[in-house]
């Protein structure tokens, strides 16, 4: 079964450029060794055909599914040589092998304990079940011992700021948070279930959030727009008694903290010695920002899309005020070009080309790049990587991946391991030393400061530094030294 | 592990009974042979000890788990045995069978496909995903292929009316919503999340559905009490464009619908000439009410808790009012014992003791009872069957179980199956029908009008009923003919 992705408007944009199956719906007049001569017309592009199944026919027309190789970004000049091969031909639709991996969503609820006689039915639904309200209703802290809630977060999102794709609501938003939902359960356990809101109404969120909340163990708050996610997650942080996280500050702040550790230590520099200039102050960006900050970097120059941010702006958003007294102490006021110069660490949250690779060379000697910028960084890093000494990005094409799926599973899985009650910033700090030691020293080096999504140690490494903190802080339901 | 649950507070219930294996966290002082002493206590009362396991010594006392057999109505009195028989011996904490089922949670949120590797990764996730999602801001109706809101449903309560035990609030109310969502699973396929509510105002109840709804494909409304309920469905199945269906209500009804359809076959009669008598106008009764008269039945007396429900009441609930019109034509003003003189069948949705066994002596020979009430029916079955011929109860310590059951996980599984817009009476009725028909006629006697839930034939039949009518009535996204 194919998905009926209009070639026209649904052509692969970002995923492309990866060979892969693909499942073309061709309807084609019946006549005889039409299917030798369809495929016969896959091939001429240089398309394998894998499969041919059948659909239908009608009296004229017959309908078949074709399984081919082809380039993802191939597909539509795939569907018009087609046309253009065989007369009466149509592309009814096609599916490439993303869609087709995403066919019937990609989570499934299912039962932790086995429900197969009427003996469990009575154990686990009525009678029995009235039990276990009963003593939760009695002390709700048992929740987290007889429900999900020790076991299952929210993965939250309004979907206004998915991706690079920007406000796409809702419905559009749900694969990505089913993707993230499925990072939890295989880095590290964690129970999440997806919940796209069709609001964008801050206050409406808030009062959402809290009401779905008693159920679970934790907020993870996703892809929401600034302002608004500035005010929902401190409303809902101080409304409720479980840890609520938006990861896309967070999480990538303890990734770019990690990584800062690690490239200091490669360069031989200390944090609190180096100069930073960060490009973007959305909020991933300040996030980040403020965790430079608080690793020790006390020499931050931070650029916005109006330019450098010193003490006479009057335009910065209230978050980034913050900025006028942690940053920029010398009031600098010119160029990025020139910020960087003498820069040890350039960090960019921003968009494509934003930063010139020739700017790059201004930088002290051993300099740092992390251009974060998705789908593609601020400065290519083959040009960046002829001036600088460590470069990171937010892909996979290249050596050091800031990924926050090294931060979210394990800051959660601790969270609920320790039935911790809020997540701090103390925590933030200690996840990204602990992911940045999970590289070990003799690992370490310029194309290594940060370990791969599939390392098994990253989420326990990330988990027992949430712990221990939250152990200390007295924030934790349930003590974990055992 | 135990729960510790406090047994002064926390002793069964209702589950109550049967023998279970049961944990006593035990402490009792260091000294010589004391587990041999423990063990000898727990056997005076009759508990079979099966396992010891060490949990920690301090200087002077010992903690173990005694895992052993007991009838959970009786782990109080144990509890006391032991006390009295062994000095310096504490209960620390107990945890019946019915607690650690629950212990963790009952449901867990798996991924559907593998993700194992980079390129899963990327296909499931960034970069690739983003593909899916411009699919879907493109066409929403995607969104039904190509998220879980083809194959999810969400399971809503706000734990004002759980079971028997009243308004026991949002965390409390989580191990029934589980419970309902294994059964979905388990019976159906059905992927189903629990959401329980902390507020309990209608309106309040309203948004937030309507904003966590598109990302699922419909909504099971569960233990919400009434008038609120009325509101909250009516109000959501208006606002959304997938199925809303208060179980409670509708679940209940088609069972009973079925019930009814059986029991008449059984005894030989015409529904649509039977005279019934039916105690309970809250949600699930008056919803009852309405199914019988959906099936023909024209003569209905209504009871509601200030009495016969006739023409110059002028108490009555909004929906209440619907009995005037459609029940108690001769407008009858007499006592429960006087309307049951001479009925077919009498429905009971209220509770324990309202129905004295001796008024079923009037009733029409082969008298039919239906006494729902939870946990114990209205009339002791053994009593009642004194005077009539067929008897089906709530419970599942009788024959004849009036199980929901029966009913959703099948609804739910043709409603997502056929992408269906909203449920409608019809549906309801032609799966009552389909329910009933699922007893073949071999199998169908007095004490068998309703199939057992464990019968796999069941949840199809119901689906295939609501596909069938949803396919008629153009209300599917998707066509169920192949």
């Amino acid at each position: 079964m194919t998905v009926g992705v209009n070639e026209s408007t649904n052509a692969p944009r970002i995923a492309g450029g990866h060979d892969g199956n693909c499942v073309f719906r061709i309807k084609f007049p019946r006549k005889s060794r039409m299917v030798q001569k369809v495929k016969a017309a896959f091939q001429a592009f240089g398309s394998q055909v894998h499969d041919v199944d059948p659909v239908h026919n009608s009296t004229t027309h017959s309908t078949r599914d074709f399984t081919v190789t082809v380039n993802s970004t191939k597909t539509g000049e795939l569907s018009k040589h087609l046309t253009d091969s065989v007369p009466g031909l149509t592309v009814v639709a096609f599916s490439t092998n993303v869609m087709l991996a995403h066919l019937g969503g990609k989570l499934e609820v299912v039962g932790r304990v086995p429900l197969t006689n009427r003996s469990d039915l009575s154990i686990l639904y009525t009678p029995g079940v009235a039990d276990v309200c009963l003593a939760i209703r009695d002390d709700p802290d048992k929740a987290f011992n007889l429900t999900i809630k020790g076991t299952t977060i929210l993965v939250v999102s309004d979907g206004t700021r998915v991706l690079a794709l920007g406000d796409i609501g809702p419905r559009a938003a749900m694969p990505v948070m089913e993707g993230k939902c499925m990072l939890f359960k295989r880095f590290a356990g964690v129970n999440a279930v997806p919940i796209c809101l069709d609001t964008k109404d801050p206050k409406e969120i808030i009062a959402i959030v809290k009401a779905i909340a008693p159920g679970y163990g934790g907020i993870n708050l996703e892809d929401i727009a600034s302002p608004g996610c500035y005010d929902i997650e401190r409303a809902l942080q101080e409304a409720l008694d479980i840890p609520v996280f938006h990861d896309d500050r967070h999480g990538t702040a303890v990734v770019v903290g990690a990584a800062a550790i690690n490239a200091a230590k490669v360069v031989d520099k200390q944090l609190k010695d180096m100069k930073a200039v960060c490009i973007g102050t959305g909020a991933a960006g300040l996030t980040c920002i403020q965790m430079l900050h608080a690793l020790g970097l006390r020499n931050i120059i931070a650029f916005n899309s109006a330019g450098v941010v010193h003490k006479d702006r009057t335009d910065l958003t209230d978050e980034e005020e913050w900025l006028k007294k942690h940053s920029n102490r010398r009031n600098f006021k010119g160029s990025l070009e020139r910020a960087i110069k003498g820069a040890d660490l350039v960090l960019g949250l921003s968009v494509e080309g934003t930063i010139k690779a020739e700017w790059l060379a201004g930088m002290k000697p051993n300099g740092i790049v992390f251009a974060l910028a998705n789908p593609k960084p601020e400065v290519p890093p083959e040009e960046a990587l002829k001036h600088v000494r460590i470069m990171a990005t937010g892909g996979s094409n290249y050596p050091n991946q800031i990924n926050n799926a090294l931060a979210f599973p394990g800051i959660f899985r601790g969270l609920l391991d320790g039935r911790v009650r809020k997540v701090t910033e103390e925590m933030k700090l200690a996840a990204a030393r602990a992911l940045a030691a999970v590289v070990k020293d003799e690992d370490l080096d310029e194309e290594m400061i940060i370990p791969s999504v599939f390392n098994p140690a990253v989420a326990p490494a990330v988990a027992n530094a949430i712990k221990v903190i939250a152990e200390q802080r007295g924030l934790t339901r349930r003590s974990v030294k055992n």
